[in-house]
């Protein structure tokens, strides 16, 4: 029943030689690899005025165009930094690659650690800003925000775990249709107000206060701008879906983004100081500018539209995102090597899965707001930033190859602003709740290293030399110690019977009695059934059923002293229905994991089929 | 871990030996076997009044006397009727087995189910109103109560798994302490009005309407002070608890119970009339009463305290009871074996767990509210009384012995009465949870029968008749076929290639290839190592490893046409600590698990220890 339903939402299995990936050109590329960065101009202008406005009221537009403009900055600077690493890493330098690379496996897990942190918040902020996007068009939907979110967050695992490519055209459209869109409203939007003479009343009352410009205020507004600038990474960690000239157009593909987010960005953070939009929980920032601007007609609701659609694609590149970075991780050791699998679709199932369920439970957890889930998000997203520079600078350094100087100032100018930013984030978001990222990621820099050292001494355990060769066994004088534990007498318990007399002539049956009639019962019936087969009986005084058989295979009285293995074969009946298991006392399921444990043993379990109607 | 604190929680196994009850007289056994019943009288009265006040009002207390009077009546007659069954099944006659002996399986089955439903909602309703006798005393703990009843429940689940033996004397002296108190209060209270011309001033006031009695609002007021009369059976099914003469022992207790229960209830009632309390859900009906009486001095905290007390207790008799019925049902097939197992301490385990579960989750979906849960509880109650009084009755007129016209007669009135009582509570309750129960009974008889039909099916295809004797196996002649599937060549692999050599000369390693590199290592290493055994390898496009393997095992190539069994030996490491198992692709366990469903096959699974530190 659960595998026609998997069948049903997933799909057929798919061949291996099925998985390889479409080749983008700059004008596919462009759409594709970042709706991610995009995306998240529809809420960072909105971060910065929820810091402002609520201190400075009327101020607040002033200060948000210099915050806009540091922003700006910053992102020029990762863009000419990240130029570099499309140089140098033609496979894809995503932070855990270069950061383990040039700076060392500590480095390269807590940007492993950043990053997974991000995508998964990613997920969760990406969702629940399509929401807002939905529920600012229509707001009698706004009580099921949550629900929404999380029946996006399902769409979105299913989708994956089908295979939706992120690297399919079909993408690429929407978020044109968002791009335009957006620079159509800016454009509109200023020519409004300073030819057609149009004076903005804004819906929502602007606080009357004047408080004063701090620089701490100041710079929290900046960090919560800085979630502008998240997802302007895929581009260097995607180099390979580039056609060839694939490092070229990776590189002008980056560019192009900036010059959107410049033009987006800038462009909605102008808009709201001249439309005084006032950030609150029910109708988003960019919601009120669209419904001024277009005055509630038809493009509003393509706006939102739009918006919603690429807010839930953003949250899409997590999941091509995230599950491929566990993969790598798990290839060299780090997590769970489950991560490492590819499913059905091949697609790495795993980590598709959990990405669903966590941010799922972020949702959950954070009621489906944007703007709390926002508070941790970039934290994680400017640490691993500066670890990938740090190490981008660190390889020009060492190499010292052609031009490193010019090449070391590019990225340690990007590590230093990112450092920078990275700290400033995290002090000014510290409360509100960068501190669960902050002490997250050590933790879990901690349990992969711990992985990894559980990985390394199995590995050492199970290592064959290929000169220690199987031992000689003389077949023919082999004792073959063989024990079949019986409860009743049935027809499974004779198949293993029947099956132990094929491989050995040196049989016991074993009974461990917890109740003494039926005990009787069956010695009864036993010496009836006369087939020669010495059988044994051990009391269970505590109706423990493995207790005795081990003790009884490690006594004087069996096999000890000897070093062959004992051989226990379970008879186990095996029903058809899966529920019917549920029916049973999986006791030979017990005897078997608890035997495991013993060095010297071998279990043989024959099933003996029930069939149903 | 998980075992170190099972044992801190648990304690030590006990053996079944010391499995032992203690026998009661009747000063012991009217407390210990009655907490359930006297215990309901703390709220009994409460729930006439919450159907009467908010439609009559001041003339409530009239016909709360009358409803009161009515409930009294039935249960002299249930009191009379039960006498017989203590007669009948000097072994303890639950309705279960009286419906079942005498009436058949299905009416058996519905009393199982109906008593199933009553065990987990006393745990409920009582722990509910033992939270609110406390709250009463505390009203700051109020808001907490949900976690204070789920405390209790736990305390209750942990207690039974160690033993608590109900049959313990500790637990009568509470019950003494209760009816003493009670008794007391009632007396007092009483002189205090009509002797010493107290006038009492009700805490809360009365509402202003004086609406008219109807008979659907008398019945509904007489079916909510029906639950005083759950638990009244106790006695009959407790009958081998008591010291000989245990029969006329256990019919002295069960009038000494229904006097009791007659000046309690009635007491109660009669001092809710004169007192005026109104319910309300801060404060009890009965702590109104003893704060009232008393006036805030230590006696009512004493009331308070004795009422949790006997609450929590009468909770306890569910833990007692509950886990031996399902014991009952799982040896006649009609539930999961599993319940039919004792545990550790001998308590019936599972049947404990999940009372625990369900009775908690019982209290978490209504909030803790001992109202709103009594709305499910009578009516399962009283479909059991009419099936035990009908199974009584149907015996006396089948056996006709002497006597049996007086005795058909009393179970006969019982029986008509009850399913009265049964059919008003069903009606009148209906709407407010009744139809709950009445959906779920038929649900739990429909499952019942199919699980016991799943046993039957097994245990037939399973009989083995005496005279099918094993088959004739030529030691020296056999073929044996044994496959070894490799991943890796490592030591786990080399141990299990060790053993196949010592039960069969006729092996052969098999891979299954998902990633052409890694086979081709593989193979050159196989070479390299050279031990003279076949390795076969096949492609697997769609990765699965079991696939390819069945599709060996049956194909014409190897042992396709001969009827022998096909031994496959897993390689399979063991690491010591639990949560090594999480970091492992568990391909060993699904290729047992896939290969499991087929017949002729047997599994052999050859453990390599890793040890960690």
């Amino acid at each position: 029943m659960g595998s026609k339903l998997e069948k049903f939402l997933i799909g057929n299995s798919l061949k291996t030689e099925q998985l390889k990936g479409e080749k983008f050109n700059i004008f596919w590329g462009l759409p594709i690899m970042s709706s991610d960065a995009i995306s998240s101009v529809a809420y960072a202008g909105q971060e910065i005025l929820l810091v402002l406005v609520p201190v400075l009221g009327m101020l607040s537009y002033k200060y948000m165009l210099y915050a806009s403009l540091c922003i700006v900055f910053l992102m020029f600077m990762l863009t000419f930094s990240y130029r570099q690493t499309i140089d140098a890493y033609p496979t894809g330098g995503g932070s855990y690659i270069v950061a383990k690379d040039n700076l060392g496996t500590i480095p390269g897990l807590v940007a492993g650690a950043s990053l997974t942190i991000d995508y998964i918040l990613t997920v969760a902020v990406s969702t629940s800003a399509g929401t807002a996007a939905i529920t600012s068009a229509a707001p009698s939907l706004l009580p099921h925000k949550v629900v929404i979110t999380l029946v996006l967050i399902v769409f979105l695992t299913i989708g994956n775990l089908r295979g939706i490519r992120e690297s399919s055209k079909m993408f690429g459209i929407p978020t044109y249709l968002f791009i335009v869109s957006v620079l159509f409203m800016i454009i509109w939007g200023i020519f409004k107000v300073h030819f057609l003479g149009y004076v903005p009343k804004s819906i929502y009352k602007i606080p009357q206060i004047s408080g004063d410009i701090t620089l701490f205020l100041f710079l929290r507004a900046f960090a919560a701008g800085c979630t502008a600038l998240t997802g302007i990474e895929a581009v260097s960690n995607g180099v390979p879906s580039f056609k060839e000239p694939s490092q070229k157009n990776a590189k002008r593909v980056l560019e192009l983004l900036s010059l959107t987010i410049l033009l987006m960005f800038g462009g909605i953070s102008y808009l709201s100081t001249i439309y005084h939009s006032v950030p609150n929980d029910q109708i988003t920032v960019l919601a009120q500018i669209a419904n001024e601007v277009f005055g509630g007609n038809v493009m509003f609701y393509e706006i939102q539209a739009t918006t919603a659609i690429i807010l839930v694609m953003a949250g899409n590149t997590a999941f091509a995102g995230l599950p491929l970075l566990m993969a790598f991780m798990a290839k060299d050791g780090f997590v769970p090597r489950q991560f490492a699998k590819r499913g059905k679709r091949l697609g790495y199932s795993n980590g598709i899965i959990i990405l669903g369920v966590l941010s799922g439970l972020l949702v959950i957890v954070f009621k489906g707001d944007t703007h709390l889930l926002l508070a941790l998000y970039a934290v994680g997203v400017f640490i691993s930033f500066t670890l990938s520079q740090s190490g981008m600078f660190v390889r020009w350094v060492k190499n010292k190859k052609s031009g490193w100087v010019h090449k070391s100032l590019i990225n340690g100018t990007g590590a230093v602003l990112t450092f920078i930013t990275t700290i400033i984030i995290g002090i000014t978001r510290f409360k509100h709740g960068a501190w669960i990222v902050i002490i997250l990621i050590p933790a879990m820099v901690y349990l992969m290293l711990a992985i990894k050292r559980h990985y390394s001494e199995v590995a050492r355990q199970l290592k064959l030399p290929l000169n220690e060769k199987p031992k000689d066994i003389d077949f023919e004088k082999q004792k073959r110690y063989v024990i079949v534990p019986i409860d009743t007498l049935n027809k499974s318990f004779l198949k293993a019977l029947n099956y132990a007399r094929t491989i050995s002539d040196n049989i016991i049956v074993f009974h461990v009695s917890v109740d003494d009639e039926a005990t009787g019962k069956l010695l009864k019936k036993w010496n009836e059934y006369d087939v020669g087969i010495p059988i044994i009986v051990k009391k269970s005084p505590y109706r423990s059923i493995v207790g005795p058989l081990v003790k009884f295979i490690e006594s004087e009285e069996y096999a000890a002293g000897s070093k062959d293995t004992v051989t226990v074969v379970l008879p186990q009946f095996v029903v058809t229905k899966w529920w019917g298991n549920i029916l049973h006392n999986q006791t030979a399921l017990l005897i078997k994991t608890m035997l495991l444990k013993r060095r010297n043993i071998a279990i043989v379990t024959v099933p003996y089929i029930i069939f149903e109607k």
